[in-house]
């Protein structure tokens, strides 16, 4: 992506430290494995949805011609049909800390959490409430309601607005006997924040509760461990960090010792012991297969697996170093541009709890953004009046961040000189 | 695809009469629209893959250069947001006899059962029964026996092996005031038998009972009409006759009226009224949008619109007149090379049950799958002893058929010499 350096009245020395900053970049060379997005100055959005690898387009063209196309029925038994659980045990081990045979790809991240959700509070029938943030992602949110109307149970709400995420305190406060599962974002999808997922699993597993996380805004870009955390259930998105493409299908871990005595409830064919046997009763299959309901989404697993070969490459250590500096950046760029004019930021400080996408708040922003993406540079909008800026290691440059806080500073300014 | 007609000891007769029903073919043209398949001498599972389009390539490349690559994020509100709605009447109203605004494209066949299994049962709280048939397909049988698990309720069991499927006049022995649903699939997995939807469907609500139909194996070649059938709620696959490719989103139809009275229980964002509010609330979206549960699956949506492009500008009725003559020239050509050898048709004579795909079999057939899968004949095994014969009028030749059951002859011959 270009950018213009040089505009009227722009100060040089952002400007300066983005070009040092990518020139010394060990990751630099792989903004250039993206496919080009003409016209884009700035692409900011990549925790909504991943820019696709430039090597996809030969992959797709190979499946098509040479696997769909003619190896046709017979590829399901050439590979096809372990897709869910190859993809799910490589992004198990490149970015989530899990051991094979806990993860599989497949359905949606709302249909997932919903199973897991069911699974959990059906293993924990005595207890009566499901624990959640008030600031949860609302799918996550409007799942538990629904579970929790079929199942009789109550949902308690942690008040998150003001602390921007969950705090271990918080949630030992709120867990008790009583506490059937709990159901938080590793990073919270506004703020950013990244819970203490270990010290928070450990609280949710001392009162015999079932920990859920949501893994959407963490997974292949912030560190997760979740055979080390103990968590019991996760689930995730792939279009964003993992680049999987729009509306790929999410994955979910099950911890292995949980496979066998949690069941969810969508039994479909592909979750039976022997598929092919179509026997008159349904006996779930071992281990993870169990939460497989229908068949596997073939074709919309190939983008999100050409992204993990960018990302064994890098190695996460090396992304999340970059996300760090990204975020660091540009929150000196927004310092520099953007918060003089009256936004503010919110999300955490530098630090442990720091996700890689900063928001920040103004309320021209719905409008600002419009113009924003009109002129190429791209984060999203969060209603009421917020700015989110993904920072996606692999394929974004300080350079593309200068050039859009500075576009964002801009438009804000125009924005309020006309009002 | 190549047909090497001159065997030593293979008859004329069937070649010639191939040969003659390919040229006078009205969807002869169509065959050269799929992708090659090299090596491939007989594609007979096009009730299982349907072959992928030739212009699919292109289509993908463009979708991934020109739409994901650069529109990225803002592709979603230039169409990507209305896709599952979009297709879904697309398929209404060229497949299904469906008016616009009861068709979605979303989750699997599997998933989609589910929630319109459960939207059903919910719909009729005071009853104690869902019906199914016993050789229903087993996802059906199985999301059948776990929504009657955690409802409460009883399925029964209608017994149709002897008759290849399911007829009204056991619907009618079946139903009561105590029949919740019912599910039937409108072509069978297994025989092809085409049930008496209209008839049924009529009988099923003369018991005010809810009247599920299972597509699969005939949407995109049997004609279906559900405004017409009246029926209540319908889910079916897209990677069958629809060429969506491996593991592509199913789709699920609910009656206009029925939207607002019916709730299934995945609510999910996409599912909401206002999807961007992030309401803390869920209050579900008009119409079909209530039914649909997580982010669209817009990649994987491509391949079955290139299909369609092809479905609009054949007709369905061509379609259905050249799955009639593609079946009764398989029956021909089975009796001439197969049948005789001990071989025997589980599927419905020609006429009104007859669907698209054929049930041949024989205790040798799964050693006989194996190696005619070798020399690129494939037709889809299934146990214990049955081989499918998938007809897809849009890429099948009557010349491919004469082929396959040539070839199926022959292997089955040797076969038997050698036991």
């Amino acid at each position: 992506m270009g950018v213009t350096t040089g505009n009227s009245g722009r100060p040089g020395a952002l400007v300066e430290q983005a070009l040092a900053l990518d020139a010394t970049d060990p990751l630099g060379g792989f903004t250039s494995l993206f496919l080009p997005s003409p016209g884009v100055v700035a692409y900011l959005d990549g925790n909504s949805l991943g820019r696709p690898v430039a090597g996809l387009v030969e992959r797709m063209t190979s499946f098509l011609q040479a696997e769909w196309g003619t190896r046709l029925i017979r590829a399901w038994d050439e590979g096809w049909m372990d897709q869910p659980y190859r993809l799910g045990d490589r992004i198990g081990r490149l970015t989530l800390g899990a051991a094979a045979g806990q993860v599989f790809v497949g359905d949606s991240t709302t249909v997932l959490i919903y199973k897991v959700l069911r699974a959990a509070v059906a293993g924990r029938p005595e207890r009566t409430e499901i624990v959640l943030a008030d600031a949860e992602f609302p799918t996550d949110r409007y799942v538990a309601q629904g579970v929790a109307q079929e199942t009789g149970l109550t949902v308690r709400w942690l008040s998150v607005y003001s602390t921007l995420g969950v705090s271990p305190e918080q949630v030992a406060a709120a867990v008790s006997d009583q506490t059937a599962a709990v159901l938080f974002s590793h990073v919270a999808y506004r703020s950013g924040f990244v819970a203490d997922a270990a010290k928070i699993t450990r609280i949710v597993h001392d009162c015999g509760a079932i920990a859920i996380w949501d893994l959407c805004h963490s997974v292949g870009v912030i560190p997760v461990e979740l055979d080390s955390w103990q968590a019991d259930f996760a689930v995730g998105c792939t279009y964003k960090y993992l680049g999987g493409g729009p509306g790929a299908p999410a994955f979910a871990y099950v911890r292995a010792d949980l496979q066998d005595q949690f069941r969810q409830p969508i039994q479909g064919w592909m979750g039976a012991a022997d598929i092919f046997a179509m026997a008159p009763g349904f006996t779930p299959g071992p281990g993870i297969r169990s939460f497989v309901s229908g068949t596997p989404p073939v074709l919309a697993m190939l983008a999100t697996d050409a992204t993990l070969d960018l990302i064994e490459e890098a190695g996460l250590a090396a992304i999340h170093a970059k996300s760090q500096a990204l975020t660091d950046f540009a929150e000196r760029a927004l310092q520099e541009y953007v918060l003089p004019l009256g936004a503010r930021l919110s999300s955490p400080p530098a630090g442990p709890h720091r996700g890689s996408h900063l928001m920040v708040s103004h309320p021209a922003f719905r409008t600002v953004t419009a113009r924003l993406w009109e002129r190429g540079v791209i984060p999203d909008f969060r209603a009421p009046d917020g700015i989110r800026l993904g920072l996606s290691p692999l394929s974004t440059t300080f350079s593309e961040v200068e050039a859009g806080m500075w576009a964002l500073g801009e438009e804000l300014m125009i924005e309020c000189a006309g009002r």
